[in-house]
């Protein structure tokens, strides 16, 4: 973890001392090598084939001279400041050298050697020294095991790093915690020629994290969209407090692999068994506002889109093609991603008959026909720039031989250049063919993002589109219930001994109670007369409940009675239980009985480093069967909680479906609020499950609910 | 439409007709031209430029060479004969130059020209009459209005077309019916480096179907995999019944688009409605056995896999990687589409100990690190293919720049040849760099799949897989029930009148009966009198529903009276109906009530030139709110009628989920199959609605039901 004070870490003057990380004035290699092939020659090799603007200071004990670059015994005996040193040597002397980087005053160090955490006690003991070591000289650490940066800036053209691809200049900055992943990403951008901004991999990332990293990204502002891989997250808490900043900022393109890996704990209680596999990390990318990829392809693809496109204003795209099938696969895909195509305008239907070809086809899409020239697509460009209920635009642009594609790809780079809505091009040619390639080339140079498959494209825009959709979802704050005993809860779980415990029914109760979460009326009586007495206070008709801590599944083994609607009933059912249940001191739950209502199902389940996930659904078959849940990470604001009972399937059952009245939606949301509150106020509560909570036409009630701390 | 009998068009015979289409000795251009940038001088160009083998006679009258090859006044002048004719002479002409083609004894000819059925009255004429003249000569005709057919095999280098792309030869056929779609896909498979067979693209498809070209690919031996594109077709039944022959023998991929449009027809009953957006190109694929792709980038991707791996004998994938981050993407990608990473074998694992670098990570997936060489690789190759628990093997292969990555290349392509699991490999390299540009060229030619992203080749090794299922998926033949009543069926549908009208209660049920699917029990009563005898007969509980045809929602208006116990609650419900339905010969229906099933609902809806849809689902919310039902086109064979069953989401609950019995399958099954049966014999069925029919622990039986003609 990180050893500066993470709160600080969104401002942007700590931002800055990455400076010296991202854009190094000089780099020492400490462990350079003249072996060809070595870590310790490559890197010197890329920074010089990529151009480093900065002095190079090898470090070899013996070799006066690495390629072709001065070298010297120790980083004592380098006659500048370094702002940077790679560190390529065993890991044993790591400790050392990292005082001897304090001594000398460099602030970044970016470790490639491997032997530290990964590799054990002895590794774990090296990384612990050197840290120390770091700590008291201030020198952040990059690593250690891990590949290194790149800055593409032609200002610096630094290469700290050992990969094989040396990338254009651009706007996308990539940080990975799997450099093998990383690398590909980077190596996909620029076989799709989408320029590069920073790259960073940071392997063991003992200090300089990925939040960190994205921070400086965000404050960054040449980068105009971010990738991010992700195996996991050493510090959910952090990653998502920067992560929220910068993507209101600017686009997060993000994949998280293991997605189905059964890694995830199986939980004992219903809601952690359903969370089962990670849906952690797809909740932290819903609510920070990060566009989540399962498909590392699309991700890159939809970064070439927001490396020169602007974001659209809403969902409604203008088509415009040269051929007609692609478009007809353009606008399932458009419509797939929730695009409309909306009719054109009266006024941009007569532009259009008297600017296009006779053959055209004038709609929405607007085929201009593969005979049609520059000034047709630009035409029909025009009328899609102008056209108020539009707010993107796809274009399927095949190069007919009998047509001037250069003049075609000019119009667009024209509209392009002078319009705010994005355009993507699915851009069918053949670059084997010379006369092509420079018709690519106009619209790569254009800022035109071009594509090789209508849905590919589609998809692309599709992303920009999810990015105005998070631009304008504003989740809100959580609410903060002032009415609740928050003393009470305290003293309440402080009574429950040990973790692993389950919570008492009265205890379970009078908490929920205590956060003012409604429940069906109850009494805890211990003899036959006071369960009569009881039942009466309450009203008929009854639910009797043996109360038992050992029992968690009562009603499987008839500890349950419900709907007794007198005392005779009440005697009958209690008599019962006292011949099934022998136990000291037997004691009886005596509530109200609530029939008529939908069963619902609340839950909560704790998430190692994480805020716990809350859990909505249906009960009965809708949870068992259909698996027909929503989960949101908490504290849960109103916005979310809305969402939650709109998203389930059966959502519509809420409203009301089939000539029923609507359920009393204001205080289900309640109840999710107050139990969001309630968890994130009890880290030490570990599952909990409202199942059922009637709900009515007015009013929601828990009626069985369970605590496990 | 073709005007050859669909039946014999999967005889081989015939499929050699289209040989002079596909393998022309000699072509003659009607229409050449000396414009370039015309159809009629590009297709010359093509021709010559690709290496056309036969020979080529331009038709030109006033020409006497065209891009220097000698041209000839008419097709008569020709000296020698003439296998395929291409056509771009305007549609005026075309019956005329069909005949003399006809004359000159001319078995093919490829009509480029546009101006028949797709531009009204006059074309539709034309046509007609150019395809009378077709008929008479016995000429096969391709197109109007398309772009042509390409043959790479090297002893023709026939490039019968206008496009602009030159691929190599290969094992993939396509045919598509946008020309559009089918180019870009030709050049999708030439920039994957994916070789080709043949092309075709019919447009108006006036005689040669996709059907018969279809066949001419199934029956054509270097074919390995067939490409399909369509919008719609002509003629579904046609269509499937060659597809199925096809598909048994080699894999068709196929991508219908149009899937979202709005543009089928909102039928009025609920079945129609709920098939609504195109489902029916969905089942047709599912039923013959084709490949379904909504996404053309992973349909080429796949048809790469195709063109050189054989097919997996199950979901059981082994993966070598050298790379960490990948081979989890790809797990994540493989366990999506159904396949399993199982465990090394005991004696995999010792052999990999042995060979291995010590630091190598051995198991499943197996990461052979960055420093493995070609021996390393090689090694878990052979241990891979050797292993009984592993039917395909996929691999993760980063070039890193300290390994000899040649040879790995060269160990991957020697287990590639010697084996007959299949291989995909991701191949994450920079192919700027010379050196990896080799190491690519070794993989290419030794027919390893190379892929730039683990999802993608994941994806293309889920494709072989699912052809693996459809090889192995053996849905039997329908079976046809004897104990049924034809006569009486047919005499009860002919006395309906007009179409578009709904069948009396007492047709329905006598319909049902005739064709064996169970009803509860039910008579038809006049008076007050009859009503009660009725409901002796039958027994109590009854249903009394009032008899109209014009009452179609007859239980929201008070027609239907549930659960009378007794004489006099039947007495009081037929009085009240008598009092709110003042109908003249008011009847009504008396029907064993049913109480305690599952309520279920059988549908069925007619389809233009196709097989009725047959629908299944559980009635109530499960079918009104959660659209949770399955379609399969009829005739439905009894695995068809399980797979519905099963592929509901709801699925557990006839299983009895919650503790309660399972539901009586068999009879559902059976009383799908006889309805199936029902609509086939009887076509002018056009919508059936039994709903509810109520399954029991014994038994099913229809309770409602509306059949319309």
């Amino acid at each position: 973890m990180n050893y500066k004070e993470e709160s600080v870490l969104i401002e942007s003057d700590i931002s800055h001392e990455l400076d010296t990380l991202f854009k190094p004035k000089s780099i020492a290699i400490i462990g350079a090598s003249s072996k060809e092939l070595s870590i310790g020659n490559v890197i010197i090799k890329n920074l010089v084939h990529y151009g480093y603007t900065g002095k190079i200071y090898p470090i070899n004990p013996k070799e006066p001279s690495i390629r072709d670059i001065k070298a010297y015994q120790t980083i004592f005996d380098v006659p500048d400041d370094i702002d940077l040193a790679h560190i390529i040597i065993p890991s044993k002397f790591v400790p050392q050298i990292i005082e001897d980087c304090g001594k000398k005053g460099i602030k970044s160090v970016i470790i490639n050697s491997a032997g530290f955490n990964e590799m054990g006690e002895e590794g774990i003991a090296l990384q612990t020294a050197f840290l120390n070591k770091a700590k008291e000289y201030g020198i952040r650490v990059f690593g250690p095991n891990c590949q290194g940066i790149i800055n593409t800036d032609p200002d610096y053209k630094a290469y700290c790093d050992f990969t094989f691809t040396f990338p254009e200049p651009g706007a996308i900055s990539i940080v990975a915690l799997s450099g093998g992943v990383g690398a590909f990403i980077m190596q996909s951008l620029f076989d799709l020629e989408i320029g590069m901004r920073y790259y960073a991999s940071n392997g063991n990332a003992c200090d300089i994290s990925i939040s960190e990293v994205l921070n400086y990204y965000g404050n960054d502002e040449a980068t105009k969209a971010i990738i991010l891989y992700t195996e996991g997250f050493h510090d959910p808490g952090e990653f998502m407090k920067v992560a929220k900043v910068v993507a209101r900022k600017k686009p997060i393109l993000a994949m998280k692999s293991g997605r189905t890996a059964e890694g995830a704990k199986a939980a004992a209680s219903h809601t952690g068994s359903l969370a089962g596999v990670d849906i952690a990390t797809e909740l932290i990318f819903e609510k920070t506002g990060i566009l989540s990829f399962t498909n590392e392809e699309e991700m890159c693809q939809a970064a070439k889109a927001f490396s020169t496109q602007p974001i659209p204003k809403g969902n409604r795209v203008g088509i415009i093609t040269n051929t007609g099938g692609p478009a007809v696969i353009a606008t399932d895909e458009l419509v797939h991603a929730g695009m409309q195509i909306p009719a054109l305008s009266e006024k941009a239907i007569q532009t259009l008959q008297q600017t296009l070809l006779p053959e055209a086809s004038i709609g929405n899409p607007v085929d201009v026909v593969a005979t049609g020239g520059g000034i047709h697509f630009r035409s029909a460009l025009d009328v899609m720039m102008n056209e108020e209920q539009i707010d993107s635009v796809f274009i399927n642009f095949v190069t007919a031989p009998f047509t001037d594609t250069n003049e075609v790809a000019r119009s667009i780079v024209e509209v392009n250049q002078q319009h705010k809505k994005p355009i993507v091009c699915n851009f069918m040619t053949n670059l084997s063919l010379e006369r092509f390639q420079e018709t690519a080339k106009i619209l790569k140079d254009g800022g035109v993002p071009c594509y090789s498959f209508p849905t590919t494209a589609a998809k692309a825009l599709g992303a920009l589109y999810r990015y105005h959709l998070v631009q304008n979802r504003h989740i809100g704050e959580p609410k903060h219930f002032n009415d609740i005993d928050k003393v009470k809860a305290d003293s309440i779980l402080n009574n429950v001994k040990s973790t692993g415990e389950f919570l008492s029914s009265e205890q379970v109760y009078t908490l929920l109670s205590a956060y003012g979460i409604p429940i069906a009326d109850w009494r805890l009586a211990h003899s036959m007369a006071d369960v009569v007495k009881a039942a009466k206070e309450i009203g008929y008709p009854v639910v009797v409940k043996v109360e038992s801590k050992s029992l968690v599944h009562k009603s499987d083994l008839g500890g349950v009675a419900i709907n007794l609607k007198n005392d005779n009933e009440v005697l009958y059912a209690v008599e019962k239980m006292k011949e099934d249940f022998i136990e000291e001191d037997l004691r009886f739950l005596v509530q109200k009985f609530l029939p008529g209502g939908k069963e619902l199902v609340i839950g909560v389940s704790a998430q190692k480093d994480l805020e716990p996930l809350v859990m909505f659904g249906m009960g009965g078959i809708y949870i068992e069967v259909l698996k027909d849940v929503v989960f949101k990470l908490s504290p849960v604001t109103r916005v979310e909680a809305n969402e939650m009972l709109s998203s389930i399937k059966a959502a519509k059952l809420l409203d009301g479906a089939r000539g029923e009245a609507a359920l009393d939606k204001h205080s289900v949301i309640e109840m999710i609020l107050r139990i969001s509150q309630l968890v994130n106020d009890f880290p030490q509560i570990k599952e909990m499950d409202l199942n059922p909570v009637m709900a009515f036409e007015d009013g929601a009630f828990a009626v069985d609910a369970r605590i496990k701390i």
